[in-house]
């Protein structure tokens, strides 16, 4: 089981992924999201790695679950976007097909719809959810996929937007933007997301550089429809009120 | 409260969005999914109207709001999601500035990541999520941003992909699609994803109008790199195995 915990805090965890960790035999999981589950490990096997570990732990969850074990590969938000699902499944259908191993991906509340949460209602028209990480896909396609968001007029959530090995990926998607979008579309940026010390600004693309910007937020672009009501980021629907 | 449920099981709603819920005084929804509800509303005041009835549903909570009453609407998926967040955050903050009505939004898991899930791990990179429901959006404006999601080659779920009012928008998108993605491009189309009686086919753009497709189905469109290994729908992360 692929176990998607959502955003960080227990109240927005789906019951099926806590059934999930409950039932395993063997939870395997990067450090920081164990952290967010350290009451269900108890007396459990528990295989925790660093962070960019992902082939080890898949692998690990792969033998395991070829011995029979019921093995629940456990991350924070939906493990199907950006997550574990792909390399697991990967894995597992390719290199472990003889193996007889079921694997069920266990959905749960992603950063983009929780970043839209705490800002109002950015998501209200289409959208378009781009990695700034450049790990596992070239800088270059991701700038094509900036300006093809930027010429569809698609509300853009940004998911890993600064690291220390790339810090100036946001400047240029930023300038991206502004070849498409007006310097006042509306920009939230939040930290920590339904994750216990929320932190939201709302902004816009002229002004977002001047706020802190980091791996732990998500950074949610408007359209040419969103707008700032009272402080809450909105892109209307469309309805005559 | 603008709260949602998930994509229907009660294994996949947040505990956050059922004690909302057990909180409000009065429940505001649409009949469909106050049906998924009913045992949690014994004793509540409860407003239930039909479907294409948002404005009069928002102006109901909006109003009850008003009097000091602890109001929900609720929705099924995420509220945030082309749900009625906006609607209610536009009425709230422009028409009842002046009644001190606090608005919070309880995100759910989406379609998209539900309905992904149940295919595999199709959501692995970059990808836009596009409603082919006119009713609110200009036809034309929703076929730019199928073409610019075909240029950046993203990953694309469908919303709203059929109804009696337009059944030939899924037609065209299609074609458009085929500007620029392998007619072989997987696609996978889910009924029902995590709502019971989940129904998953797994084809590809030359084949996929051969499937039924409609307003309970959710369509995920590959990108070049996605692929179908013993039978889940797969877009590979990047990582060398």
């Amino acid at each position: 089981m692929v176990v998607g915990l959502g955003p960080g805090d227990r109240s927005y965890s789906a019951p099926a992924a806590i059934t999930a960790i409950e039932t395993a035999d063997v939870i395997v999981g990067y450090k920081t999201y164990l952290n967010l589950i350290e009451d269900l490990l108890v007396n459990k096997e528990v295989i925790s790695s660093g962070m960019r570990k992902e082939i080890d732990r898949a692998k690990a969850a792969a033998d395991l679950a070829s011995e029979g074990k019921c093995v629940a590969v456990v991350s924070s938000g939906d493990p199907g976007v950006y997550g574990m699902a792909g390399i697991v499944l990967e894995l597992v259908e390719e290199q472990y097909n003889d193996k007889n191993i079921e694997v069920e991906v266990i959905p749960g509340i992603t950063a983009a719809t929780a970043a839209a949460a705490a800002l109002g209602a950015p998501l209200m028209h289409d959208f378009a959810v781009i990695s700034l990480s450049d790990l596992l896909t070239p800088w270059t396609k991701i700038m094509t996929r900036i300006e093809a968001a930027g010429l569809g007029d698609f509300i853009v959530v940004l998911y890993n937007p600064k690291s220390h090995g790339r810090p100036n990926h946001i400047n240029t998607a930023r300038e991206i933007f502004l070849w498409h979008k007006d310097p006042m579309t509306p920009v939230g940026i939040v930290r920590n997301a339904k994750r216990g010390e929320e932190e939201v600004i709302i902004t816009n693309l002229k002004e977002m550089l001047n706020h802190p910007i980091d791996m732990l937020t998500t950074v949610v672009i408007g359209n040419s429809q969103t707008k700032i009501i009272n402080g809450k980021m909105v892109t209307p629907r469309g309805y005559q009120l």
